[in-house]
């Protein structure tokens, strides 16, 4: 294709352009960072301008806008619908970078900074593919783009952005590249991703802070309560301890759990990269099943009392934690969060109050792997990396397929370019220039076969 | 006396001297606080000069002096070693004090102010009770007094002083006002301290913030496995569950527990001055015995993962907490910090890495009532409050207790003003002008009678 060619003869442009993007600190989880995220959206409005999409726009929402542009062909054309976003995880703790998180450095073929690969760097490809076919007539079909500002955060206004504009983003499938693959010489695409209930847990004890000379041993300490209910959410198999949590599993049955164990997948490897000694999880599943398939609970964030230097012998007020659970077919968020609230509220002792705030959830996704639009984005990525993609299923959560599908009635491919190693919501993000390139390249052909196969 | 005349020609002149040394913050925790530290010293030995004392100097140490002073009247006679010290607790949670921590004010009869109580206040009432008996000839006998700079941080450096020291620190009891009394209307004089192990425990999982969506349920949370481990050092009774940790304690006898509970007591106004519905702890003892003569375990701090607004979806790679024990008679700090650390080294899961470390550690006291230290402690706050003190225990620690006993072979008076109410180590720290002064009205009376009773 024409697309390919021009992508090699302004790759350092492309990039440029990413980098200075990435220097934009849209943050959307910090409040003072609305200026920033605001400049984030601007920017990507006008390169989509740059690249020649019609009707470029900062849709506005409660929250951040939405940056909406399409090109309409021919409406008798199939219409391909791209989401992605323009804002950050917090880049907390910062410490911990090598070099600041919103100072793109490019160090052995990656590119560092906070949303490099989520999601910036993947919507960059979109922006860039566009471009290449749309400077070279090889665009085949039609297409509209809405990139959101508040993913990061719950996609809190998005519904209701869909339901409002369900007219205007009429499409026939859904694209995004949000998501990762296996490995750069292990191309897949994901067909399944987990849901989620975000919550946080407050307990109050005392009043006001005390000295635990004076009061310890007669007066419940926060810490230790919350402590004691965390520790009560998993039982001694590794499962969820919340009744009713499993009701709505999907189970896979033994065909499925064996087509994904074919996965290439090194658990000495996994370990030796995390530095640990042994893994955990529930009883019965593979680490692949249990990071992918199955349910879970964690800690996200835990604090209370004094964590300075030193010693202080404070008997704290308060202690709190931030605790998500990661949702399967069929689990519902709203129904996990109720039982989740509940729960809390009836292992709570007498000795505290127990306050309990949903943060955000979401639905867990599956795709289906035997529509045309799966099996142009296979097609196109076995043309460029030489090898047919595996269908994986990954243990993040992109709420909004659910969305999708339940709103405007779209099936959605998830076609990442990522890799787990992209450490991603961590210190160091990265996303490999080979990545970045090899999904520009990708792209292209998506449309290419997709319009093919939707004509015959 | 003359000395009690005298206080009240000065009172606001004390009062404002006290005022300008609790505007220094002197937080011997804070290692950026160092120069303040030092001021406060200084402030305190041009005070002890002002009073009169002799030979006042700042004794180094390999952290922060010691200001000595002394005044030998004739080496005949019997003498004090007072103790205190001049550095305070942190501050924060600086944004719960409802005015600045080191800008003092007088609001309703009491100071407010970080250290107005915790020591600070009660080692200006010596200073000022030295003042007045030096400038009406009313010193019955030889004093030396030694206040520390490293009293909130475990008076690191104490134990080596006193045995450098030991000739130049001869003297008969050691006087301390650091404690509380039960009322205004109840004095009390404490009689047994607890004394501390104070830990800190960080659990390591990954080598890095990991995406909670991308590896969760699949590798060990440091969060949730601190909390497991902090929710196993309870048992169903409310009892310290590690193994050896009762072995040494002091069983009190009933005849000693009912004379405890002769102390005016109100569980309903505890819990309603707390704002607690239910109190907690060991179960077959009272309230008053859990806060002072029963061993306890407290987190007093914990920190782990994302702590800022909204949600964060990591699995962190650490998790900490600060964990202290109290303990009574005869627990010793040292056994208990290593059944401790051996403890939790056992009960540490392989998914994890996890490291203890001791922070500081101090020995239970008690303090004979049969002496004529107390008696002189008990006729004179009699004197001064018309109402005989009641001998009291106490939750908190003073270690160095034990190492006058141990080191200087001298047993410790413990009179103290304060009220359990003073907030020390809390936000609102504050201490009764009528505490203020009813100390430098008593501690002329002390010295007036134990230097009678030493001559009969």
């Amino acid at each position: 294709m024409e697309s390919t060619a021009y992508l090699e003869t302004n790759k350092q442009r492309f990039l440029n352009e990413l980098l200075d993007w990435l220097r934009i600190p849209s943050v959307s989880a910090d409040t003072k960072r609305k200026p920033d995220v605001m400049r984030a959206a601007q920017f990507l409005a006008d390169r989509l301008k740059d690249a020649g999409m019609d009707n470029v726009k900062l849709m506005p929402t409660p929250g951040n806008p939405i940056v909406y542009s399409e090109k309409i062909l021919d409406p008798k054309l199939q219409t391909v619908l791209v989401y992605g976003h323009y804002d950050v995880q917090p880049a907390d703790p910062e410490n911990l970078w090598s070099s600041p998180p919103f100072e793109p450095v490019v160090k052995d073929e990656k590119i560092y900074a906070r949303g490099a690969c989520d999601d910036k760097g993947q919507v960059y490809m979109h922006v860039k593919a566009l471009e290449s076919m749309l400077k070279n007539n090889e665009l085949p079909c039609n297409v509209k783009t809405i990139f959101e500002g508040e993913e990061e955060v719950g996609s809190v206004n998005l519904d209701n952005f869909l339901r409002d504009q369900k007219s205007l983003l009429k499409a026939d499938m859904c694209l995004i590249s949000d998501t990762s693959m296996i490995a750069n010489d292990t191309p897949s695409i994901c067909v399944g991703l987990r849901g989620l209930s975000y919550m946080e847990v407050e307990v109050t004890g005392p009043n006001r802070d005390l000295h635990s000379g004076v009061y310890g041993g007669a007066v419940a300490n926060p810490i230790n309560v919350l402590c004691e209910m965390i520790a009560s959410l998993h039982d001694e198999k590794g499962r969820v301890n919340i009744p009713g949590f499993y009701d709505d599993v999907k189970e896979f049955s033994k065909a499925e759990r064996d087509e994904m164990a074919k996965a290439p997948f090194s658990l000495d490897q996994y370990k030796k990269d995390l530095d640990i000694a042994e893994v955990v999880g529930e009883d019965g599943y593979t680490t692949l099943e249990r990071a992918t398939i199955r349910p879970t609970l964690d800690c996200n964030g835990i604090w209370g009392g004094y964590t300075g230097e030193g010693a202080k012998t404070v008997l704290p007020s308060k202690a709190a934690a931030k605790i998500s659970m990661r949702l399967v077919p069929a689990q519902k968020s709203d129904k996990i969060t109720k039982l989740f609230t509940d729960h809390i509220n009836k292992i709570a002792p007498k000795t505290v109050k127990v306050k309990v705030i949903p943060h955000h959830g979401g639905e867990a996704a599956m795709t289906p792997t035997d529509g045309i639009a799966y099996q142009a984005a296979s097609k196109a990525m076995e043309k460029t990396f030489g090898k047919k993609p595996i269908p994986a299923y990954e243990g993040g959560s992109i709420p909004i397929v659910a969305s999708f599908e339940n709103i405007l009635g779209l099936k959605t491919v998830l076609l990442g370019f990522g890799l787990n190693s992209d450490a991603i919501h961590s210190p160091n993000e990265h996303y490999g220039l080979f990545n970045f390139y090899k999904g520009i390249e990708t792209i292209p052909f998506f449309y290419k076969y997709y319009a093919e196969m939707s004509k015959g």
